[in-house]
């Protein structure tokens, strides 16, 4: 049943996968190829969109306009975790997608004409500015870009000086605008709440000021940079999203899916990693006889299996229950497949890691990019410990209710 | 979804619960004041069973009489697993359970007269003698049990000789019947296959040497015996369940809904465990403030609810597999739901105890005995290790036929 | 290095090696079966005392009255963690180890006369009343028995009120003598600060409620009371150990040592465990080979090679280093060893467990038992959780020096 | 005790203390900052180099020349594990100090004049050409580069054939031999013996095929090779290492002492990030207060601490075993430290890198780069598994003669 599509949902989903399997993984080589730091995207990729606009299979998050599930979507981002290029190749790849949701619920008009309309055809690209090297973002208060009000020939704006990092997606050849979280100054007060500008990448003040590694690893073409906003200034049309405190509101909107399709997608990545762990130990032998009849092996195997198993079907469900009763609701569930999910995944790569040997370490398979990719799921979009205070907060909440004390005296 | 039942079961499930919360729980203190070994059965639950059958939920395990299905059963097993009583006071108890679907599968008319009827009718109970103390019972291929073919006053028949144990319920003052796992021996040789009997448990020859205990508990009144059989002459008429050698085949076929219900008992009995960790945070106070505010208890909660959502959610979707494709297809599933399950519910069960400090450790919560039950739950029915292998190996098969490789070249 | 004695310290762990070998594990048995509650000490433990204190080997926790160390009487400890009678066959036994202790440190000549020398000679067992069922005795603040003022025909003195639980040792028939933790009380006022006093057990006002289990086990004949004082007066010469208010002193000079001899014992155990385990693995054969020559059997023994190795060797050291600067300068790695070696020893436990089947769970082998001990290890003396807290404000303190902070303005 | 020196270490000891905390740790930045792939060593390093000889803290691995022990080395280890070039700086890095001791065991006159005096001398470096990338070298029986013998200009010699990977230091631009294992080839027949010979790097016939990286790093300047030697003619006299077929005698010797090298610089870099981890958290506020005042933070810290100290004495006191009765008779322990100190070191790392958030993903700190490392040594010089193996049939042939059966019959 956890398996199972809606109608709308199924054609796609079958679209999908033959499109990743029979076009995307097997371009994964020649991209790599020919990538050339933050230069050029390369042509395959663009090819590749072209192919899956052509199929129908575009900007699948946008649920409602396919008229599918976020349970459906989360079996589409299983798919999509299978090959690097996937969700690049389908318009449906971080932070844009948080982006154009944010922009469609919250956007005015013009905000949408020139900036989501793009990101929606896929021409243009953007990122997502939020956390801050000098203060702890885990707790997003900490957030302290500055919006000074400033009105200049007459037009009210803003002057945002700040410093982000992390800025996925910055440095792509293509981005054209940055969604960033700050809070209004006036008259040298600094606003307890939070609010989100839309900025063009390009304003006079703003810099990449580096592109970060993970691990090793640059991401380009897509990368995460750090940006530095010195007096930039902008309109209040041009923008302000929702209005001036709303930046809290807007940026919880983007995450209760958004985490189904993160831990879909690193599912997918984990069953392709036990997939080649299994096929190694088939094929390889060692002290007489394949891997995969000693025991050790099995032992691995049977592992990865329940943790692959577990991971998947408690998203799915989360998934369900977004569907059904939305996602603040669903709250605790998606804070619990946050921290939860990453770890279960990681235990996988680890061992089709070390199954592989020499090889595992190295650029001779996904595995350590995987590794390194799904590490950092369990600090983005908030680390593990803050999500494990969250699901804390609503058991001893559900289990004041049931012994009939009042949720303030405690909590 | 996963918590769906069809429309036949939502009536019986609602009655159960209410059973169990009102009537189940409360009793289990006097149940536990009125115990005396394993003289008798204490009125407390033979009232409670008399209520269970009055109110149609009554041999609920035997899902095509009430056309229900392993789904649904398994919510209801879950609901079981709140208390020590409730599997007792509605007759789906193992290994009663069982020994009934063995009857009704591969009785005789005559068996199913004898032993059938009263067991469904819950005055009579049974036992199932498999596990044997001189060999490695996890390979159940070891089990030595002898069935001598001999022929008394012209009647063909068996005397069985060998010595079991772990014989759960053969100390059941109302314990009439065991279903016995052997092996027939002809002209001194001992087939290689597997057969077995029905055995009336107070056959001349049949010894209750001693009551095994589960860490210090000896779980009267049902208990688990060590059982000596010498000599024990049965006719083939009475006694024969199905054919000679089906043993395994008629072993197998009480595992895979059998798995279903231990599983979700023993997350039944988690969920009970974590609301009684959580009640305790947020009612005991160190170091200023309660246990729930302290950042360690909140790490503790968060684990223990991922691992209870996890372990619910393959079981019933092994479940549900179950009903789609059937336990033999779900064969993987099924072994994986048997290693996984009590692993995840031990580490919560523990982290209770351990909030619990000295309280926890002793009978003054159910806590030990919950976590002694459910440790050999890692035992019973095959070792986790066992069970690693059966996943493993069809892992290996699918990845094989995925590969285009032969299975018979590789495993 | 490690397992170095000094030299006054190898005769003597020569001779209680050979005797637990030879005497004290042979002796199980017979102790199990004479066995009756806590009517009686098996007369097989009373010899073996009297054959011990024959050997010299007595009382040698009292390690200045042999010239050892507290790291050769570890290595002494260990050994005696490999026979259930060991400890107590040489007056070794908590806890009355504890207990002599602190008369011999703070005991007025009166008390040492009275209850030390019997102590010391093992015809008087004693026990500590600190743990109280009503309060969260983890943070030890929180007891909270009164020691009310009271004279009494003209002799000053205390009225002792109070529950206490897991009073090991209380119900033995020996027991003369407990150590009491409370607060005295003047004109109705607590004391912020607790006293210890001494408390014939035998008082008018001592009630021995009941006897807890630990899992199932009573622990006959040396058992868990619940104790109840109601209005236990006692003549202040008698009874005050040291002065009003220094009972955290006292409790915390127990301490130190005590948890090296408690971490050894636990280790000899589990060495004890490991050994039965390898020896099972070795001669049981599954699916056509000896257990020991499958790769899961493999993995078990090595992990629970490097476990073993762990533990003992943090805890060797612990006991070096009390040596070396006393056990208040190494209060952090004896709070380190309080948790991280009864994890060690559970795990190694729990496997042995796994290895034998259904003989792992039962009476049949002392690894039920062994579990049930260690895992109180985990509350006892102080829960896990809060060792760590006393680690991490060491490890801070000491980070805070290095970066030259003062402590004071972090912690 | 663990911590003693002899007294010919402590100078020395004390010397290295100090050169690396003043300054190799210093010099890091500037090493990376003017590092240019493979094609210089950054004059900071051969700085640091110059001043270490002066110091006469170099070759300290060779520990006869210094009259120093195996633990005294430990200890260095770790204190050189605390600077990512404290080794090079020292000439005690891998593969170099594995070499030279392989050369100075058993290489001619003439091979010692040749390579032993500059690789010590330090201006030269080396690689050991062992792992393959098309068998599994996990089961070193499989290396199959072969060495077919054959006489040019009447001179004996071997034609080396194969392709090696893994070979760390191929790619310095100062490395000038390769120490390689094969396998003799006379008229056709391979040997099932292994061989080593020194091949200079420079010989026709061999090539750098690639740089390997490890995660995303390639580790410049001394990096990970795939070489291909294709028919690369070498005299016997010059290239033979010892006699044919004495190449596992030869592989094994290495092993040893350096895997005590590589276990404590381990641990010394788990120490840096030990300490970072606790600073940041005192200096870094979430949710109104210090990170370090949080539980899970307490509990992080905790878990490490005993994590150190346990991986820190294992290795100790194995050290200290070698030195004792020698490697050999030590093989079990160095197995047993070789697969839990990477465990211990990289939950410590992964600790560390969470609490820095996004900082701990990238450059900014040397943590994933020591994660990258660290995750390495679980593979390097046999995976975990083989090691595992190792210690199992290590303890199974200790139980089997204190049973007292014959070692044969079992293993």
């Amino acid at each position: 049943m956890i398996d199972a599509l809606t109608p709308p949902a199924r054609p796609l989903f079958q679209k999908l996968t033959t499109f990743i399997d029979a076009e995307c993984r097997p371009a994964e080589e020649e991209f790599e190829e020919k990538l050339d730091g933050f230069k050029i995207i390369p042509e395959v990729l663009l090819a590749l969109q072209r192919r899956a606009k052509e199929l129908g299979i575009w900007n699948l998050f946008m649920t409602h306009l396919h008229n599918i599930t976020v349970h459906d979507y989360g079996l589409m981002s299983e798919q999509m975790g299978t090959s690097f290029l996937a969700a690049y190749a389908t318009n449906c790849a971080a932070p844009d997608t948080g982006n154009m949701e944010v922009l469609h619920d919250f956007g005015t008009a013009l905000q949408k004409e020139r900036f989501l309309g793009p990101l929606m055809d896929g021409g243009m690209r953007s990122a997502f500015l939020m956390t801050e090297p000098d203060v702890a973002s885990s707790d997003a208060r900490n957030v302290c870009t500055e919006f000074k009000k400033e009105t200049r020939s007459g037009v009210e704006g803003y002057v945002v000086s700040g410093r982000k990092w992390w800025s996925t997606g910055a440095e792509d050849p293509r981005c054209e605008v940055f969604v960033v979280m700050g809070r209004v100054v006036e008259n040298s007060v600094m606003s307890k709440h939070h609010t989100m500008l839309v900025v063009p990448s390009k304003s006079p003040g703003v810099t990449i000021v580096r592109s970060l590694t993970v691990f090793g690893y640059d991401d380009a073409p897509f990368g995460h940079a750090e940006v530095s906003l010195d007096d930039v200034w902008v309109s209040k049309e041009d923008s302000l999203l929702g209005e001036e405190g709303a930046g809290f509101k807007i940026a919880q909107s983007r995450l209760g899916p958004g985490r189904i399709h993160h831990c879909m997608r690193a599912i997918g990545l984990a069953r392709r990693c036990f997939d080649v762990m299994v096929e190694r130990m088939l094929t390889r032998k060692v002290f007489g006889k394949e891997m995969a009849r000693h025991g050790m092996s099995q032992e691995k195997i049977a592992d990865c299996k329940s943790d692959l198993d577990c991971a998947r079907a408690i998203t799915l469900l989360c998934a369900d229950k977004i569907d059904r009763i939305g996602a603040k609701a669903a709250r605790g569930d998606i804070s619990m497949i946050k921290y939860a999910v990453p770890d279960f995944v990681l235990r996988i790569v680890d061992k089709a890691m070390q199954v592989h040997g020499g090889m595992g370490m190295c650029e001779d398979t996904m595995l350590p990019r995987a590794y390194s990719y799904v590490r950092t799921l369990r600090i983005a979009d908030g680390p593990d410990e803050v999500h494990k205070m969250v699901v804390a907060r609503e058991e001893c909440k559900a289990a004041l209710k049931r012994m009939g004390i009042a949720v303030g005296s405690k909590l």
